[in-house]
């Protein structure tokens, strides 16, 4: 097992990151004080419940569950409020520590719970999916959707910890693996060009679930978002670069209702968009927009969106958080691993790659 | 014009205090980076609506405007779901400021939102109550109520200013006056002898609204309320003194259904309770426990609860937020200025408690 930590002040975290750990009582005792409430979907609690349960009660926890449905609709005022609903029912004070086990949708529910419930009480995440083991657990962002906009309601809440095992990662489905890895090479194409020549040499091995390779991923990615949320806890700057992707990937999952379109995929064919408008612009090299694609390709992962008229996306993207002011802003790369967030993009190239991704 | 500065670091800020003061734009312009959404309920819009928004114009800001129903009903998530439409449909983004115009209801609401939407924004107090303006205008505390308890879910989000004007008490209901001062006198029992004392010679003023009474009344209290949120803004210790009278109020209320009794005079009655309870205890002599009585009754608030049966308060006070691992906590008084909060209260007294103050 290998240790990364988050650094944030008193708010700094530790990712522990290894296959199997998620039996291991140690990694949750020193942030129990009194009840953990575990919360986690349908499809996870039957197949790690029982072991993160028995770990909890090792480290000297009274361990409550409480189980959501599984998938993106899940990530609502509805099923926050049952979460709620379990935690006063079971009489769940300040001293409660949450633990989100499950996916993205999990984490941040979950995480959104522990931000509000008696105005914030700890949480651990235990994140069973690629994406939300690369993503949502560096960071601390949280969120429901709303019907008009997904993420539209959270808070910055930080982890007290993180137990990511790979193991876990045995039992995703081929497609949801897929998706994680979009924000795996995200963070390579945002960031740091020598992780992602090594994706470009790995895709095989990440795709065949090696566990080296995963772990190095996964380590990785977590390591290149920790050194930008540390710069920026609350997104005021640097970390909008790791939105790369993200105003047009949002877009597509708006068009499509929140669903059809996991994240992952939603974000690839973003950073296809974002890659053709830097190229447009004058930023990017072809041959590097053409190495993105192709990476992507490999990956299994969409390249086009859904074909909408321009000024339907414009108005979808404009609803975004990332839009200051009414103005859009994008993620461009000047190359692979240089993101930057210029401060405006000509609308008709915007419009250009609109129609082009879109066909 | 007065100001009060609360000392919290990267989130202090200032608390204007004087008589006419809404209309001031310089007040307001300091904090406005795009759009004002003001959200106000349907008592208050027509009484100062109108000036509050000429203020924010006149500060260069474009204002929408989001009402809500008046009375502690308001405080849930269907309220503030409406509050979330409100803002999505005029597409607001992050520099978005909330001005929460209002009492303690509007300011727990429009808090809670602008601590999440879009992971949070800023927002400045205009409070148009006594409670509001010597309580939750200070220390960041925002919240709504959940059918299983008051204040449950919540998060700590600090305003970016406070802008008291005392004229705008003139419309307050006289029972609302009332459970305002309940507040004022909280300060000067748990924190200030000296307060106290003055209180004692002033409340035929502050019943009579006089000015000048007023103000002194709104700036000792948060002063004092200041300075324990400069010290312990997550209420992880000192900051609890400031519940006396709090997990019994909170009882009632919850007893009653929110609303019969205005939080002020349940925290009234729950602070006899507590006078009782420490008189009980050995901790505090018969005729400080009077005076409190005395004062309370002058003010014209409620020093009894309903008859309920020991065991139910105890079910409803174990809800309570301040309830540790299922243990009950009260603030107790060692002598009028001096509150505490002991580990643990004699079961027995507080049973006996229980069953004089219902009588």
């Amino acid at each position: 097992m290998e240790s990364i930590r988050v650094a944030l002040g008193s708010r700094a975290y530790p990712i522990h990151l290894g296959a199997g750990i998620l039996e291991r009582a140690e990694l949750f005792a020193p942030h129990l004080r009194g009840t953990a409430a575990v919360v986690t979907n349908a499809v996870v609690a039957p197949l790690y419940g029982a072991r993160v349960r028995k770990a909890l009660e090792a480290a000297g926890a009274r361990v409550v569950e409480i189980v959501v449905e599984d998938g993106e609709r899940a990530k609502g005022w509805p099923t926050l409020e049952r979460v709620f609903d379990g935690l006063l029912e079971a009489r769940l004070g300040r001293d409660t520590t949450l633990i989100a086990l499950g996916g993205g949708v999990v984490g941040d529910l979950a995480g959104f719970a522990a931000a509000t419930y008696q105005r914030g009480v700890a949480f651990v995440q235990v994140p069973t999916t690629l994406l939300a083991q690369v993503d949502s657990s560096v960071g601390g962002k949280t969120a429901i959707n709303h019907p008009r906009g997904k993420n539209m309601v959270g808070a910055f809440h930080q982890p007290v910890a993180v137990v990511s095992d790979v193991a876990t990662l045995d039992t995703l489905p081929e497609r949801e693996l897929r998706a994680g890895l979009a924000e795996v090479i995200k963070h390579g194409a945002a960031l740091d060009a020598a992780f992602f020549a090594w994706l470009e040499a790995h895709i095989g091995e990440l795709l065949a679930r090696e566990r080296a390779a995963l772990i190095h991923a996964v380590r990785r990615s977590c390591e290149l978002k920790a050194a930008i949320v540390a710069e920026d806890e609350r997104e005021s700057g640097k970390r909008a670069l790791l939105n790369l992707g993200h105003t047009f990937g949002h877009a597509i999952e708006a068009a499509t209702g929140f669903g059809p379109w996991l994240h992952g995929e939603a974000v690839a064919a973003g950073m296809v968009f974002a890659a053709e408008l830097s190229r447009r612009a004058g930023l990017l090299r072809p041959e590097d927009a053409q190495r993105l694609l192709d990476l992507i390709r490999r990956a299994g992962l969409p390249t086009r969106a859904p074909a909408l008229a321009p000024a339907r996306w414009h108005e979808l993207m404009s609803l975004d958080k990332k839009s200051a002011g009414g103005r859009l802003r994008f993620v461009l790369l000047e190359g692979l691993g240089r993101a930057r967030l210029p401060a405006g993009v000509d609308a008709r190239l915007v419009d250009e790659v609109l129609l082009a991704a879109a066909q």
